[in-house]
């Protein structure tokens, strides 16, 4: 059986930092191809998908890319503990925001022999874990949502690695992680930006990020 | 025979991007405490390490660490060009400010199939560049330096792959870089982060880092 891979989205305003170069309706867009890219590089690295929208998106009844949609409104911590206590079996936990995932870099996860694998986000935080057991652990995000992570494998005795793997690291939340897209990127929403015109900027020696037009909102 | 790996090294005024936390005198420390990291960590991959430094700083007869050090105070493209263009062999550059760089992520460079291999810095640059064949190939650093790396294998007909690391890609310039350093380091620059009093710091979600006393300089 396929390990199921839960991908929390959110639908509805995401990725309000983007708000400089993108229009609330376009990064509603962006996210969707986000999550197309995660959704197959989980799919590829021998997962089934699963989304988790904190709400309707239109993709409810039919699924997303053959994924099927639950909707549940309520944090985080709170959506997905819950399912975690029911699992009888793994589960990998995957953001939505890791555009440059390969089916490679999933495996390094699932492939642990650990009991739980954690792959640290860019500040602290957590962007994806694969559980042996799901309902031996319970998940902590926001802040320093590593850390926590690693405690609460700890504390319940767990072992633990941190697979090292950049396309698991490099989420996208800012203006300056559309350079990496750009650069790394081959999937829909590095297309997204492209049919947006934005491109590499250099300036100073430092890259950055231009758009031929601004925002559309 | 080891694998040399030539660490370009600028030992005065480093890393001007941390001033804000750091006095000069802090900054060359620390930018020494990151070097002797990478230092260890190109040795324990099996390489063995020389520094190539833009001026004096010390070390220059007894070696860094049992690193020999040869001053260039030429830009990082004219000081390293007529290195390789001498070489008989393979060969690996390593920037100096990756202290997060382990044994295994060096050898996933020198361990490639390729004839080179580039770990791309956040930002387009370039972390570190493996060569089968160091003669055969130039470097061409600042701006997106990776993207121009990968056009120069291709123009000169080399293999080229891209080792997924985030140990390999996090270089430390901005006070951002340093949550990274205090989250996942555990060498010289780590204890000279903690030895200042640098604490991470969760504010409204977000992690960053506190220091205990501001700038001594």
């Amino acid at each position: 059986m396929k390990i199921p891979a839960v991908i929390p989205f959110k639908p509805r305003n995401p990725k309000t930092r983007l708000s400089c170069v993108l229009s609330q309706e376009e990064r509603e867009r962006f996210a969707m191809a986000m999550l197309a890219d995660v959704v197959e590089a989980v799919r590829g690295g021998g997962c089934s998908p699963r989304i988790l929208s904190t709400e309707r998106f239109g993709f409810e009844g039919s699924g997303f890319r053959g994924a099927p949609v639950t909707v549940n409104p309520a944090g985080l911590n709170e959506a997905l503990n819950p399912i975690l206590a029911g699992m009888d079996g793994p589960c990998l936990i995957v953001m939505a925001d890791l555009p440059l995932l390969t089916p490679e870099a999933v495996r390094l996860l699932t492939g642990t022999h650990m009991m739980v694998a954690i792959a640290p986000g860019r500040g602290g935080g957590t962007n994806a874990i694969y559980l042996a057991e799901a309902s031996r652990f319970h998940v902590d995000y926001y802040g320093a949502s590593f850390l926590k992570h690693l405690a609460i494998a700890r504390q319940f005795g767990l072992s633990c690695e941190m697979p090292d793997s950049f396309r698991l690291h490099t989420d996208v939340d800012e203006k300056e992680d559309l350079v990496e897209l750009l650069i790394h990127g081959s999937g829909e929403s590095r297309r997204f930006l492209d049919d947006l015109g934005f491109t590499l900027l250099i300036e100073r020696g430092r890259v950055g990020v231009a758009r031929n037009s601004g925002p559309a909102g």
